[in-house]
Parts: C-alpha cells; sequence; structure tokens
C-alpha cells in the first residue's frame, strides 16, 4: 500500500522495552474514587459490590493477558503481574499498561449489572496505571506486601472511624479527632471494648484484599461419542482447566508462596 | 500513618515524564477490532454507528482531561493531542496514557447503547495505546497528516472493495485480486465508470475522519435576576462556553488551521 | 563467525535514542576539579592555562563530531550542541555522551603540555556528562544563557573575592563574610571604589567564558599546476575551509545570533 | 546565589536512574582503534604495550569508582561491572557512563608512556560507552562469557590469520580465503599441523582476556611507634588492604566464580 510522505514521523515514537527477566508491574488506581463511591452511594466502610466488580474486571483482564500470574487488589486499586519470561507486546511498557487499563475499565463498565443491579452508573470512570519491574522474588514479594500492609494500614482505620460514626454517634470529625495519633493496637481496643468487635473476625475480603491466581482444576464433562463396537453414547470426560481463582488470604508470609509454588519463577535464571 | 518496611519497593519505579515544550500525542488502537466488527455486525466498509461511538468516546476523554487541543479518529483509532505546555500528571507518559485508554474504553461500553440501540454488546472491548512526542508544530501537523492520509488511502480501498462484492457481484477473494496492484486512480475509476460512483461524493466522515476540537460558543440562557429598582425578572444573559466541535473536513491542507489559529502554539517559545 | 549461546545478553540493551527535531546538548563538569585546582596550583580566581586547555579540548571534540554547531564552557564544564537533525551515532544518547566525555578527556591529558608546560599532570582528572534535549531555539538560547549568566554571577563573586584575599589583606574566612548577602552591585561597588577596578574592563575570557563555533575562512594556498599551453607552475588557489573559532562575548542577546544566523536551524520545520 | 530567569532549562533534563536491584555494566569500545593501532604500529596479532595500557587504564576506572566489583576486557574494549546495591550517582545512568568513559580515556594517555616509552601518541583517542542491566548472576555471567567466547573466536582466527601471513608466507588475501567457512577445529589444525602451534599454549592473556577484581591483601609495614614503656621504634603492622588484581583464566565455567565467592551477590535479595 502506498506510504506516504508524512510517514517519518513514526520515527518520533521511543522504545520502552521493559528489561528482560523481570517481573513487569502493572498497577492500576481509581481516578476521584471518592467522589465516584459517594456519588454512587457505596456502603461505607466497604461496599462489597464494588469490590466485586475490581475483582470481576481485574479477571477479565487476566483472561485477556495470560501472561499475568498474578494480581492483588484492595479498595479502589488493583495490581497485575506478569511473569518474569513474559514476551506479550515485545516487553513495551506503554501497550501493557494501556491495554490492561482498557480492558479493566471497558470491563467495569460491561460487569456493573451484575454487581450494582438496577442501580445506574451514572458516568464512565477512569482509573491510571503506572508500570514498574522487579527483579527478584523477594522484590515482587515485598511489592505485594507493600500494597496488603496497605490494606490492612487503611481497613482497620477505616472500620474504626465508621464504626465511632455509624454505631458510637460520632461527627466524622469527632471520629477523625478521636483516631488521631492512635496506634493499631490502640484501634484493635477501641472496637473490642467499645463495640465488642474482634477486628480478626471481620471479613477477610476486607482485612485482606483480593489476590487472583490461576489455578488448574479437573473438570469432568460428558461428551457424545461412540467407541469401537458400541452405540453412540454420553461418556463421561476429565480435562484440566486453568482457572481464575481468588484469595483472601495473607500474601505477606510464606505459606501463601509455599502452598502455591508455581506461581514465582526460579530466582536463578 | 504508619509506614511499612516494605515501602522500599517505591524506588523501583522510574520517572516517564514527557519532554518539555512538545506536543504529547496519546494514540488508541482497537484490539482485535477485526473480530470485534464482525461479532458485532458492523456495516461494511463504514458503520456509523461504531464510528459515532468512538467519537462519543473521544469527546469523554477530552471533557476529562482538558488539556487536549486537537483529537482526530478514524476506524477503530483515535489520536489525543496535549498542548506543549501541559502539566497534567506533571507529564508523565504512563499516567497520561493510562488514563486515555481508561476513560475511552469505559466511555465506549457506557455510550454503547445510545449507538447500538438494543444490539447487545457482547463483551468487554480493549484498546492499546502509546505515547509520541512532537516538538514542532509541522511535526505535529505532519502526523495529523499521516493519519488523514491513512484514513483515505484505506478508505478509497475498502469502498471500491465492498462495492465490488456488495454491489458487482465478486467474492472477496475475486474483489481483493481485481484491486492487486491498482493505483488511487485505478481505484475511483472503477467505482465511476461501472458504478457511477463518484468517491469525492462519498461521506466526509468516511472520507476524512473525526477531527474534535475545542470552540467557543455564545450561549444566551435567561437568569432569574433583581436589577436595583426593579422586581425580580427573567433576563437573558450571554456566556463563553467552551465545546468540543466535530469536523469531517481535511486537515492536511493549511484552510483548517487558518480557520481555527488557536488550536496550535507558537513554534517560537 | 559463530554466535554463542551467550548472545541473548545483547537484547537487555535499551534503546536511548534521543527524541528527533530536537537540539541534543551534552554538558561536560569537572570531577572534584577544586581539589585537582589546588594540587595543580592553578592561579585564583582564573587560571588562564586551564582555562586554554579546556578550550583546546572542547575544540578537539568539535573536530571529531562534526554536527556539534556549538559548545559553550567556562570554570570546569563545557556544553556541546548537536544540531538538531543529527543522526550521528543514530542519535543514540548514551554513545553521544560517552564519546564527547572520552574524546574531551584524552584530549585534556594529551594537550596539557601545550598550556602548563614542564609542570607534571599529576593524575588523569575526570568529566562526568549528561544529555539534556531543547525543541526550540528560544529554549536552546535559554540554556546557553543560563550558562553564560552562571559564569557571570560566579566570575563576579570569586574577582572580589579573590581581590579582598590578595589585594585586601583579607583571610578566606573575613572575605566570606565580607561578601554574604551583597548585590552584583555592591560587589562592582567594592571593586571599583577600594580597589579602583572596572569589572566591565576584565578579561572577556574570564567574565564571557567561551563559545565555539565553525566558521568558514578562505584560505589562499599555493599549488603546483601545469595550466594548457603554460609551464608547470605555483598557482595561488583559493579555498573555504570550516574552522572552530573561539568567542569571548555575550551570547544572551540577540546581537551574537545575528551575527551568525547560521548556528540555529529553523524553528518551523 | 541569584537565580537567573534561563533556571527553567533545567526542568528538561530526563531523569535516568538504573533499575534497582540490578548490576550495572559499562562497556567501553575503542573508537576507530583499527586505524588507531595501525598508526600507531600495534603488533600483529596482539600488542602487549596495548594491551597492558588498557588494564592499566581499566584499574585507574576501577580504583577512582569503588563499586565496580569485576571489570573484564580484551581487544579494544573493556566492561566495567557495579554492585547491585551500588548508588553512586544515585545510579544515574549517564553520569555512570561518562564517568566511566572519561576516566578511561584519561588514563590511556596519561599512562602512554608507561607502556610505548618514546614512541609517541599521536593524538588523543576516543572511546564510546554504553549501559546495560542485568537482573541476575545468571545473566551477569552470561554476559561475561559472551565477551569472553568473542575473545576467544576473534583470537583463534587472528592467531592463525597472522601465522599464515608471517610464518607461511601468505598474503593477507590469500590467508582470508583459506579460512573462509572454516571451524575452530579447523583452525587448531592450521596451526598444529602446519606450524607446530598448540593454541592452548598461546598467552593466556591473549586467549582469555583480563579479569580485574578486588582483592583483600595482608601487608605488613614498618610503623614507627611507642609502646608503653619503651623507647620509640620501628613496629611491624600487619594490615588489609584492597588491591585491584588481574587474572587471564576461563570465566566462562564455575572454577573462577566458586574461587572468588565474594564477587557476585545473593540472588534472592
Amino acid at each position: 500500500m502506498a506510504k506516504s510522505k508524512f510517514e517519518y514521523v513514526r520515527s518520533f515514537e521511543t522504545d520502552d522495552t521493559c528489561l528482560r527477566n523481570c517481573y513487569i508491574v502493572v498497577r492500576l488506581d481509581g481516578r476521584n474514587f471518592h467522589k465516584f463511591a459517594e456519588q454512587h452511594q457505596f456502603a461505607k466502610p466497604n461496599d462489597d459490590r464494588a469490590l466485586g466488580l475490581m475483582s470481576r474486571s481485574a479477571r477479565s483482564v487476566m483472561e485477556e493477558l495470560e501472561d499475568i500470574i498474578i494480581s492483588y487488589g484492595q479498595s479502589d486499586e488493583f495490581s497485575f503481574v506478569f511473569k518474569k519470561t513474559s514476551t506479550w507486546f515485545k516487553r513495551r511498557a506503554s501497550k501493557l499498561m494501556t491495554h490492561v487499563a482498557s480492558q479493566f475499565s471497558s470491563s467495569y463498565v460491561f460487569y456493573w449489572k451484575e454487581f450494582f443491579g438496577e442501580q445506574p452508573l451514572l458516568y464512565p470512570p477512569g482509573f491510571d496505571g503506572r508500570v514498574v519491574l522487579y527483579p527478584t522474588n523477594r522484590n515482587l514479594r515485598d511489592y505485594l506486601s507493600w500494597r496488603q500492609a496497605d490494606c490492612h494500614i487503611n481497613n482497620l482505620y477505616n472500620t474504626v472511624f465508621w464504626t465511632l460514626v455509624q454505631k458510637g454517634g460520632l461527627t466524622t470529625t469527632q471520629a477523625e479527632d478521636r483516631l488521631k495519633g492512635t496506634l493499631a493496637s490502640d484501634k484493635n481496643e477501641i472496637l473490642f471494648s467499645e463495640f465488642d468487635i474482634n477486628y480478626n473476625n471481620e471479613s477477610a475480603l476486607h482485612r485482606k484484599g483480593t489476590a487472583l491466581i490461576w489455578e488448574k482444576r479437573d473438570e469432568t464433562v460428558s461428551k457424545r461419542m461412540k467407541l469401537p463396537n458400541e452405540e453412540e453414547r454420553e461418556v463421561p470426560v476429565t480435562r484440566s482447566r486453568r482457572k481464575v481463582e481468588a484469595y483472601h488470604c495473607d500474601i505477606i508470609g510464606d505459606q501463601f508462596w509455599e502452598e502455591h509454588p508455581d506461581i514465582l519463577e526460579d530466582d536463578n535464571c
């Protein structure tokens, strides 16, 4: 096909290939989700419909970009980890992060109804993203731990804050003042002694966020077959399928990683 | 708020600030839109509902990111141009392109119904994006000219191809063979002599694509006011509002730019 | 030639091509030149041998990398400007800056004797460098103005400081205290009223630094030739040669640029 | 100190920090060293003076930039490896590579006389450089293996080629033709059967290149001291000093790395 004399402008594009043999993390953050949550009457401190929609959208991203080995989300953010050896989009950072941002955002609107039913979505929401590289398993696990620690810190705060407001009858300003300077132990104590709430019994989804990983599941399906010397009939067939599974557990300690040894690759390669 | 020991992982983020005093172009391209178009029965060679939805989504991006001075789209792609002096997201390339990709994609699903009515969207579509910098007006205009020349080349081809198939009764393979090696003039001639079609009278939307720019419009609204020594009453008030306007015209030549002298900034700054 | 299985490591190299149509500036700065100056007994506040050697080395760089259109130096730094359209090293930033740093440094040692005679160079000096891009003539001129303004500020300070010490008999600490908080006008006044020195009559080399540019010079050389119907004889031949010329003048105002209209390229390309 | 209005140009600098927790390799290559070698009558196929000068310059770089854990050179190239945790120059790629290029180049001229005696250096030589990051020990070792395999391939070729010319009486063109398409085994065979040369007995410096590493050495120096109740006298004092040591051995296999376990850092950090 004929090329135009304007073609030279292509040479202004720069190469942003991600360094090889590193985990590629794409993190998305909701834009102005404070306002978005208010306008859509999200429950406080956590709205399970909203969290479910975030996970559903993340699952849609993972099913589309198969080199993602784990994703982790909490609140209005989600992180996606591409395997070290991924050659998706030739490892071009811009392609990777825009495709993730795009697929997540279209899914968020597409699946809205599944989680919010007849409550209408008032306007199309926005997310922004970034790419970060991690050379070792330690660095990657520390990244995920950082996000889960953030989840914990925020959720503990929000749980006490909204309990003080919703059950304790404080204004938001009063609750804020009450919590100024308190430690985690102070917050646990307020919940326990004043409201008879054991924070550790609160929903794991809220306390730990959501980790999505691929798991192989054996599935038995029945298939119409004609075996030799027989009539055609339904035969049960077992096949292995990769499926995205959700976990709301601690991913900071070793247990989760020991139980799922296939997620991370060997460091010494 | 307490910081975790994992905080150090933040230092792995790299800075991708766009060079100052350059136009920042974000271009989005549909992912697997060939298949998407088929599955949603897009009309051939152009589906006005789909083109309308692309423009509607682009408008949504422009209204959200006000530093975009012009955007141009055709087929399943759209380019967004940020002004040279933009400091949106501190000019961080990753933030700019992911936000554009996200806002465009969520809008595409959100506004689907406005253009496709009861025809359902079967799955959430994906777009990928990239960032390119252009230092001068000449370079930027050549970029936009490149995209419009691409629109012209593709649309002329597709118009003849589908006319041969739809009106000429050729198979797609026959149409392909027929067009192999033909020049633009040959294609125009086939349309004219065999089908009595003057390509230049075809829809400008299809031939030229869509340029979206900001325009100031004077608007007269009536406002209830109380003027001195008068009863309160409705008073007509004129105010200037910036609005996104669509053009389907040539943007390669000088005329468009002379008629809209405010789009580009001075080169000599 | 046989390729080894280790060859894959090449793919870890990243592309650092400089954005097209921008001026590429490489600036070098002496490493620990304070100590270097002391150990080699540089005269205070300016050592003409050292400044001459810097310029000689810069000239060597320009003669080696012909796309440099202007270079500017002062104290222990030198900036080199590549033309917008340069394709030297395919515009790879790393190659450009390392070659400049290397050529400058080897020249500094190579030409040492020309400027310092029998005084020995005690150890090989080091310079570090960086690359900065400027899209417009205004930006580039402002960059060069920034460096010349820096030269002015430092040289005025150093001139007064060392005059107070060398002619005024102050200790360095006393001189420092004396100058704390003084404006340019105060410093000029100290020089004039106390030491009868008009700063503007000081050496232009010290006040303005050194700009090196290419100039065409007509040269008459005599060549042995045999013209038709004549004996072979010496004939004067004029030829034009590009030569690096040094200027110690203001480059902040317009005059220098008007007198050398060929240095900068047109902005509107 | 007063800031000028031109200061804004600093914001055009971009950040080129190297990804953390990766080895940083700076490789230098001689510019036009084929011509340089000819003009300075380098012996063929290897000039020990030139190789010695390269190593001496590399040593000078290592002594200046202490975070370099190993450097490896052959022919007119030298690679420098910074430790993963280095924060030298805040890991800014441009600073690291220009400083290495500068220090190496000034040292090359500075130490010329030590290796070439009265043979004059005709002009200042140039080197260019690049930066490459390697996330794991495997990747880094494969990089160094790649360079040593390159040394082997080139040196075997050059050894046979120049033997054919110098002892075999072939022209360079004849030698070239003779070697076209030959394998390593063929080349070894030519050397052995025709010239009675066992390639493996050739100089290790030529076959293996030069690896420079830091080693701790105990040194006994005598120091004048006054011990309690004694006259002042010379006392032998043992102290540990880090010194750059040269190796001309295989660095592809495991032995070298097992014998020097301190060079590489742990992968799992």
